[in-house]
């Protein structure tokens, strides 16, 4: 979905009459000063930008120290922003990005330079605080919940006593697992097990569900949230190696689940893993969740335009309407927090999700918007964006 | 597909007026009289059998033993064929199921009934020889491809040094990660390398060649075949238990292919494992293979009409035209044969695919078929098929 709000940026921007670019991978390219010029894209390849997985500027895992931990780089960006004539930055992202937003904010105190700064909430983990939801959250939840269902069909016709685990991304929130809820339509559909991060890993209660369901159904399908913990707190599971990076990887709790139900139980389980595919499902997107995403890069870029800075686009449902409106966070209130799926959300259980859950998730998944398709495959158009001179 | 080439079967039976039930999991449901009355069924119901995923009169793993191995369920099969007064078999799977399919054919001279036995293909492993594909295999290879062009875009937007890798079905075949090469559509794009069954694992071989791409492109993607196997035969990975089954459960290839190159190379890998989805992603089907899964039902039962038996539905390309055409192939030819990728449909590098397999995939993936969506999800009917009350 940073696509999708980079085109209601670009569209935003081209509608003032404003001139716009962008830092190629985020903050790396604005420290090296790779800025695209995107005043020189033609309007039918921007508006093709919302039908393209990934990001298409590229992404960064940079993150801006504070000041005094290392002014050399503040002043580094500076002489970028100065340079290139940037009076406003618009960042599109999760907590991460917000943490950065909030920092750039200090510019003007800091160094004398007035920069005003507008927060863009994208993350598929729907962990940011503050907005009723997080674009690209929905999409990959819809994506998730359709391949539960998918999955469900295809494990109960092999017969009884199949078990199938699939791993969903999220870090330390739940809100992916738990939008794979949506897959059930009636009592006693998959996904029957959630194993949440927000709930300790017990694996002896996880058998006891497991014999519960198996005999209920004669088959389950569990997900498993990447960053599942025990009860000291500790990850099920993560990748062996991950240098230079602020964050650590994780993946491989369901494999982990995996192998501890086989041995005590003597099943055959299977095990997928949706990685990447699930933020990358382009073929598969909520038309809500795309909508509201081009709709905060528009937002954001005419509140920069009406001089607002220090904050974060968030998203929420309008009252007695069937709309959603854009609230101005302040950025202080949305960096670095982390917002997990609230108890109300969790079934008694601990394995499952409350009907609150369901009916924050259901409006969020609605319709459909299909790339379009050539040769049998999804046609993404490949963007170049020329290099801004300006040094 | 197997559920298209049962409602193929059922179309033709209505029109010709002929009587039909189906084995609930197929030979275990047959010998346990398990059939169900598909005569009952209305015609709304069965007509929307091609929208499901997975095999809505449920799969089997069974196996049927040569007569003089178990004489005992040879007898009480025909009881049940003779009780019900069923005078033909239709199978649809793999070679699995065609041994069983030759197997039925010797009823006749064993038992003294005689039985109508054809063979429907089916199986995304497209491992049956004497077929063009077995349906199934274009649609898994749709949804891998599509898969890697969004994996593609995303891991790419990352920066550079990321490698994505991809774990793909098909056992000792190698033809569903080799459907992952439609992805790329100019020199260079992803898949970057795929490791194929038919191709002895080499680490040292694969880090030559991972350099070289990340050189070249910064990132790669991989896909790894769940199949793949050292200089010695041995495979990389099975799943540790599999208890009662004929066969041995694979997966994990992929998980061992990435932790020896992050170890090696200090890389951030993502590994992603598709595993049951990409046969059970229905709302990613190539129509083509749909189209002729149902056209290979209906074969199948006016072949039996016919009086035709001992035959495997194959399916090839009608010469000089555009349309596919079916030939009667001996269930003798396929049974417990196995169709490896042949050498010229592999690259030289062992690492990718050759022109002539792209000219063998590329047709088979063509046009889409999407399954109704309601509430943001793909809205998979609940079919109910009555018990038939023969005894």
């Amino acid at each position: 979905m940073v696509n999708a709000s980079a085109q209601g940026v670009i569209e935003a921007a081209r509608h003032a009459g404003v001139s716009l670019c962008a830092a190629r991978h985020g903050l790396s390219g604005l420290h090296r000063g790779e800025l695209l010029d995107l005043d020189a894209v033609p309007q039918r390849q921007w508006q093709q930008l919302s039908t393209l997985p990934g990001t298409c500027f590229g992404a960064s895992r940079e993150m801006l120290p504070p000041y005094n931990a290392a002014p050399e780089t503040w002043h580094q960006l500076r002489d970028v922003l100065c340079g290139a004539g940037i009076g406003t930055v618009l960042l599109n992202g999760g907590n991460g990005s917000m943490t950065i937003a909030l920092r750039l904010t200090e510019f003007g105190q800091r160094l004398g330079y007035p920069l005003r700064v507008i927060g863009i909430p994208k993350t598929i983990d729907n962990d940011l605080v503050a907005t009723h939801f997080s674009p690209g959250y929905p999409s990959a939840a819809k994506y998730l919940a359709a391949s539960v269902r998918e999955l469900a069909l295809d494990v109960s016709s092999l017969g009884p006593g199949r078990v199938m685990l699939l791993e969903t991304m999220g870090r330390n929130a739940g809100w992916l697992a738990a939008g794979c809820a949506a897959a059930a339509r009636h009592p006693g559909d998959a996904p029957h097990l959630l194993l949440l991060p927000e709930v300790p890993y017990r694996p002896e209660r996880l058998l006891d569900a497991l014999d519960t369901c198996l005999r209920r159904h004669g088959h389950a399908v569990l997900v498993v949230a990447e960053g599942v913990r025990d009860d000291n707190g500790l990850l099920l599971a993560e990748q062996p190696y991950t240098p230079g990076s602020p964050f650590q990887q994780l993946g491989g709790a369901a494999q982990r689940v995996a192998s501890y139900l086989a041995q005590q139980r003597g099943l055959h389980v299977h095990v997928a893993v949706a990685d990447c595919l699930q933020r990358a499902a382009r073929h598969l997107v909520s038309a809500l969740d795309l909508r509201l995403a081009q709709a905060a890069g528009r937002t954001a870029l005419e509140w920069a335009l009406q001089g607002q800075s220090g904050v974060m686009v968030g998203l929420r449902p309008a009252r007695g309407k069937e709309d959603w409106e854009m609230a101005a966070v302040a950025l202080a209130d949305v960096a670095d927090a982390e917002r997990l799926l609230p108890a109300s959300y969790i079934g008694a259980d601990g394995f499952s999700v409350s009907p609150d859950f369901l009916d924050y998730l259901r409006p969020l998944l609605q319709g459909e918007d299909w790339p379009p398709f050539a040769d049998g495959l999804p046609s993404y158009p490949s963007l170049q964006w020329p290099l801004l001179r300006w040094q």
